[in-house]
């Protein structure tokens, strides 16, 4: 970390300044301006849930599935699958079955990720070769990193075209019931859902402030002496979020805690095994 | 998608036309040039594992960390941490863990991915809240998929950068003596490494094709009627690519089938639930 070549080789975008001071709040001396285009929009994240009417441009789809094949998979062995619901009766359905979220029911289109070993076994029984490695705990987690690596480039490509998310994590609410919904086989797993659309622009999202570094990022080996102070001065920073966004107040450490403090905590997730094994996931 | 809005909101970069027959060989008619420069960038995706020396531009590192805090995250509890390891001595200890991977000990920055429960353990000892929500397999996929989610972003700034990456999922071989390495407290698992540095010019990596988006994109409901037709195809592509590597060509079929045939081809992952459980994390 100690040149001085240039950081930017894409070009820069036109509004720069603020995405740091908007991503960390006050709590992080600024670098500058992002680098380049693309830096500058990941900075730019913010989660969307109100949709205007507008179509999604023609090609929409497929540029978002190119972006999410360019990502990297463990041993090329691309270990997940994405179903793309439009139908809005499928969607309503699919909103129900995920906390009734509005925007699942009334975004354009909803990408269901699929945490997928299925078409390894496909190719097992194509070559009469055994897959019981399928069964292991790991081949779970291969294929649940596969899909969230495709899903984030999508989602990166997708806000890049100017168009809004919001990842579903209650699609896991009812694993059985929305693999019946999609017709997943066994060894197929709706890990979340990816809502997309045209932003409503008579109800804007705003950039969420995040922990600063110093929380996060750690240099050679961990180290938790950093975190007391910047839990603190993030519960502050998210205070005064809520306040600007006429929400509730609270301390992110302690709304953070809460949501994990026991199964019932979960939204029906306590019960993730027994729903994985329904689905023919071995977890061994 | 069936509207005629524009695609490129972001202005394209200059090399455009390629980039999707790279990614999918002949299988995919061309939706012509990339709509602008992230998703272009996205596109040119390719596994670097040969580094220069030439270190890397200041900021870089915390470009990077901010890309990746910027993506989203369950409910906004940040289930994830990173350590940058840039001492050689580490990183070539990390490479003996790793299967003795060169890239690891040659590359200027390793970042390892921690799937990382414990700050939240932490907020719940601060605010007297119980944590035992940990202790469920969901919060382990969600940690997981939110380091995911981040390390992701993280690699697209830095492709958008002109460097190279390699994701390291070989991090999971020996779990308990990364986390000793590392020095993780309990629920905190190292997901997976990334080496990050200047691709060395005179050992050009290249763009890696997928299989068609038939065999990956479903409409409405799961299908896998499009599937043995693009397997086939994709294991023609694939040793046309292998054959223009110089390397050993075998279908793509057989040799993924083959990585899972059983608990012996996962490295030692087969044990991944008992290293799990020693290192904190209930699975319930």
């Amino acid at each position: 970390m100690n040149a001085n070549a240039p950081l930017n080789v894409l070009a820069a975008d036109a509004n720069p300044a603020t995405s740091l001071e908007q991503r960390y709040g006050a709590a992080m001396p600024s670098l500058g301006a992002a680098p380049n285009a693309v830096i500058e929009s990941l900075l730019g994240h913010r989660t969307v849930r109100a949709f205007s009417d507008s179509p999604l441009p023609e090609g929409t789809l497929e540029w978002l599935v190119a972006s999410a094949q360019s990502a990297a998979t463990s041993s090329n062995l691309q270990c997940w699958s994405v179903v793309a619901v439009q139908d809005p009766q499928r969607r309503a359905r699919l909103s129900v079955l995920a906390n009734n979220q509005a925007h699942v029911r009334d975004c354009p289109l909803l990408l269901i990720w699929i945490a997928d070993l299925s078409r390894l076994d496909r190719a097992g029984e194509k070559t009469g070769i055994a897959t019981a490695g399928n069964q292991y705990l790991e081949m779970f987690l291969v294929a649940a990193v596969d899909a969230a690596l495709a899903a984030q480039n999508a989602t990166a490509a997708a806000e890049s075209l100017g168009l809004g998310t919001c990842y579903i994590g209650a699609m896991r609410n009812h694993p059985e019931k929305v693999a019946q919904e999609l017709g997943l086989p066994s060894d197929a797993f709706a890990i979340f859902g990816l809502c997309v659309g045209v932003p409503d622009e008579t109800r804007p999202a705003s950039v969420k402030p995040r922990l600063a570094q110093s929380a996060i990022l750690h240099h050679e080996q961990y180290r938790v002496e950093n975190e007391p102070a910047a839990v603190v001065d993030y519960d502050q920073v998210m205070r005064g979020f809520q306040r600007s966004q006429n929400m509730k107040e609270v301390d992110w450490s302690a709304q953070s805690a809460e949501r994990v403090s026991g199964p019932g905590s979960l939204s029906g997730r306590d019960r993730l095994v027994s729903a994985l094994r329904a689905l023919g996931f071995g977890l061994e």
